[in-house]
């Protein structure tokens, strides 16, 4: 079966629990964005999606990327696909009128590549590195690259890619060695190595626009020294440009989206943004991307659960235990959704997939708002919620898309381990969102070395209250999500002081830091999530759906809050008395 | 890198932790296998396993079984190995010395398994449904049919499957259809479809038996009206019996091990044990099965560790936290080893490898001592823990392969998600081992329901109550491992207070009661490992290895102890509560 967007499912966490509609109404480039268009959008999106897209997922892991002698082909249908996806406006959904774009919010586009990703990942990686391009040039681009590139970059017409890793610098952009010099035309000429660079070749567009991290002359070591040069596979004249893939790699997965070794011999370049901040120029679109990367990891657990439940609503094992379920009829088995441990298995991914969608596309709505809101005070709550969210959400979606597909293919039992199902195929390609745009355990650092502990917890504090003032103290489930905010609170403050006895702690702890802050977020997601069904009020399989989800999040996805929270609570413990044991040392040494 | 075994680790656990060579020495068959004799036959072992079936173990994934026609062709080198396993008398390490075996104990056959999977998942399939076959055939065949393929079992000389799964029935082997006719010969006639035989066809030796579950005519339907078959590819005569292969699986990994879908035209059998009886006769190798999987799974573990261990320990990405590491020198970056995110994720899947082999190895004495302990009382004890503790090991340490890999897998970064590091074959050959012998679930359900409940818990307390005899109250680790052992026990009655008002909820917690019994238990090991270290206390790479797993164990693992307690405690309240309601109810609306 090939993935089929629920628009239903997604209109009402949007509308319903995140009042999405009139918060984007109240933007002034969205004044006229209204319900009713919105919701158009979003059928139209699930209709290429599930018609257009989702069709050609198997045979391009399949057959997958084809390298021949420099050129890399595309998966049967995909070059087809691609230009639907073009025609249609999609790729420049959120890009600006001016632009090309159709000036959408971006809310909408994530609800858009949350999908894509789901119907086929591979397919995914092509468009998706275009947001950030676009975003990129935008801000840092000369007027004369900007006429040039971004119009075909804003429309899909060119792809884009990011070429930032290199054989030895991978999480370390620092060591990052391929050379840039300066022509006395104003260009430059591009020279070295690149691996990893997703869509480096292709047979999509015909022409690829490369942002290339590089090192000028006389820059100094480290990431201070570097520099972001575009680099097209055309030059303006139609000439080729001396960079060329020199073979796709072999990988777990994502077979239909070439990962390219990419070798730049004295290729000409243009600079973006200033010498020396190649940086700051490409983490302009850091949340953007990695929110991004988020909704992938949303999008391949949908995926998974759909093809599960799918196959749990018809495979027969067994006798259920409990009372008679009515699907038994006179079967000899009961369907295996009957099963507890299965129904466990649905229930509790669901949890996941509702939770972090409502979390994921407030973190959209922000990115709207962090850009358009006219009171500048809005712009900086918003900016501060990516600041915090972001890596939060990439980690654990990420995480979940892996661990949860992998849950899922157990459904099928020994069917899930061969290809046929597809199942094995979800798990196999989600796998790479826990690498790439940072891996999870840089997240983790970043939020909480770079992000939470700089002013002593402070920001992450506000970001807390901001959404322990949306809950409702009188219901019972909403006070408990206020506990485990304040909780979260303490500790903040717990760990920074930790961290001034021992630096390494934070390090240390990071990971259940940050899983923390996931599930008392997610505990959020879902009070908000049933005070919405409640106030809706209307019956029906997604209410249904949703009542078991949040039964099974409680049940058995919350209490790991509480085993974090305890971890990282005796590692700060463990340092105090250490510290003061140190502190008292010396002095018994010197008497 | 292939992966080496590492006979020296192994044996600490052997000899310091577990006492094994005095502890076989008392048995008298192994009266003569003395501590020299065992290590002697692990380094032989570990040199076959390094230097034979290692090396072959890439190329196996790639090309993997080609099907040609009804005949399936092994990856290159795998016939050659093979017979390089049978010339060694590998595959009749623990058989019966008058069946052509070498009589060794099961403990060392246990290492060697683990050894083969490690090097070589697909490889190791090949031979490990032999010893289910052996002990079936030597338990309840007639002496004709031992006479024709006993020895040639034992020995290796022809290859054996179990044909049980049907399309319609995976867990559920009642639903099996497969026919068998009786002949006026007093053999039988075969006829059905069998899916996922493992090695249902191949060239590694002549012949093939195949233990096929049918049902003969007139058979009660479901489970009991099962009868076990022997039919061979070739007939005594040398003939081509009416059994082919029709197709082999497209699988997400294992590549190197033909997953068969066979068929059965009337083909030429013979009855093992009675009729009816054939599951019986099956589950005589159900622990010992079942244990080879928990095995295959601490293998393949330890081959990602390996990886991710060398790799860490050349990798150099950024300045690691805290004081200069001795390993800086002059680099620009340091060691990733030296990194927090990826120290604690070597140590916690070291901590899992160690803790996980303790318990496996005492398990494979264990079923030593069941079959060979002069003591009737000390075999009952032994058949016990086996059947305690062998779903425990089968879930966790498949579960944990499949997850502590992908873990190994991140440390590499994107170089992991690449076919080239090898890291990623580990995680899609590991995740089979969660579904086949039982899923996962079905081993927890085994565990609690079939298991701890009938009796009340009393057997598997009495379990604990051994393990607490070993421990020694005044050391701190012991006293703690104490404690949770009292909780455990606690919990079993608990549980089975509560399944009496609710028949289902045993199913729902099935999951969580095992991951705590399997939690206390790492404990125990970890408790037993450490004092042993001490007691030994030779310095040495190992034993600061096992140090800081030890650690990381307390830290990271052993958390989930008290969060897996609070779910199984929180379902019984819940029960309790609703039972108690329910109980006042009716007279409530009585009166």
């Amino acid at each position: 079966m090939h993935y089929q967007p629920r628009p239903e499912d997604v209109r009402f966490l949007l509308n319903a629990v995140l009042d999405a509609p009139s918060r984007l109404n109240a933007l002034a480039p969205f004044a006229e964005v209204d319900q009713a268009l919105q919701s158009q959008v979003l059928e139209e999106a699930a209709r290429f999606v599930g018609e257009v897209v989702a069709p050609i997922n198997r045979e391009g892991d399949e057959v997958g990327c084809r390298f021949d002698e420099g050129d890399v082909i595309a998966p049967p249908g995909f070059r087809a696909a691609y230009q639907g996806f073009v025609d249609g406006g999609w790729p420049a959904l959120s890009a600006a009128t001016e632009d090309g774009g159709q000036g959408l919010p971006a809310v909408l586009e994530a609800v858009l590549y949350e999908w894509l990703a789901a119907a086929n990942h591979g397919f995914t990686m092509a468009p998706a590195l275009l947001h950030g391009a676009y975003a990129c040039l935008k801000h840092h681009a000369s007027e004369e690259l900007k006429q040039r590139y971004l119009q075909k970059i804003a429309t899909g017409e060119w792809l884009a890619t990011m070429c930032l890793t290199e054989a030895h610098a991978g999480s370390d952009l620092g060591q990052v060695r391929t050379r840039a010099e300066q022509q006395v035309d104003g260009s430059l000429r591009v020279s070295g190595g690149k691996i990893f660079i997703s869509g480096g070749e292709h047979d999509l567009t015909p022409n690829i626009v490369h942002l290339v991290l590089c090192r000028l002359p006389d820059a100094p070591a480290g990431p201070k020294g570097l520099s972001l040069v575009l680099v097209p596979k055309l030059l303006p004249d139609g000439t080729r440009n001396a960079v060329h893939c020199e073979r796709i790699e072999e990988k777990m997965g994502l077979h239909s989206s070439p990962t390219c070794s990419m070798r730049f011999d004295d290729a000409t370049g243009w600079l973006v943004g200033e010498p020396g901040h190649g940086l700051a120029a490409m983490f302009v679109m850091m949340n953007s991307a990695r929110l991004h990367v988020a909704l992938q990891g949303i999008g391949l657990l949908d995926t998974a659960w759909q093809k599960a439940d799918a196959y749990a609503s018809e495979r027969r094992q067994m006798r259920a235990p409990g009372p008679v379920p009515a699907s038994r009829g006179n079967e000899p088995a009961d369907l295996i959704a009957e099963h507890p441990a299965i129904r466990r298995i649905l229930d509790t991914q669901r949890a996941w997939i509702d939770g972090a969608r409502t979390l994921a596309y407030r973190s959209a709505l922000m990115l709207d708002v962090a850009v358009h809101d006219a009171d500048p005070k809005a712009r900086e709550r918003a900016q501060r919620w990516c600041a915090m969210v972001t890596p939060v959400l990439k980690a654990v979606c990420t995480q979940q898309a892996f661990h949860g597909a992998s849950e899922c293919l157990q459904v099928f039992g020994g069917h899930g381990y061969v290809r046929e199902w597809g199942i094995e195929q979800v798990v196999r390609d989600a796998r790479v969102t826990m690498i790439y745009e940072g891996t999870n355990e840089i997240q983790a650092i970043d939020l909480l070395v770079r992000k939470v502990l700089p002013d002593g917890g402070a920001a992450m504090s506000a970001v807390l209250l901001e959404l322990r003032d949306t809950l409702d103290a009188s219901r019972e489930a909403d006070a408990d999500v206020q506990r485990r905010l304040a909780q979260l609170r303490y500790m903040g403050t717990t760990v920074a002081m930790a961290a001034h006895a021992n630096p390494v702690l934070p390090y240390e702890v990071a990971d259940d830091y940050l899983r923390v802050v996931a599930l008392a977020m997610m505990a959020w997601a879902w009070a908000r999530i049933e005070a919405a069904d409640e106030a809706v009020a209307t019956d029906g399989p997604g209410r249904a759906m949703r009542a078991r989800a949040a039964a099974a999040f409680r049940r058995w996805v919350l209490p790991e809050f509480e085993m974090r929270l305890g971890i990282v609570k005796r590692a700060c413990e463990t340092v105090a008395l250490t510290h003061s044991a140190a502190a008292v040392q010396p002095r018994g040494v010197a008497q």
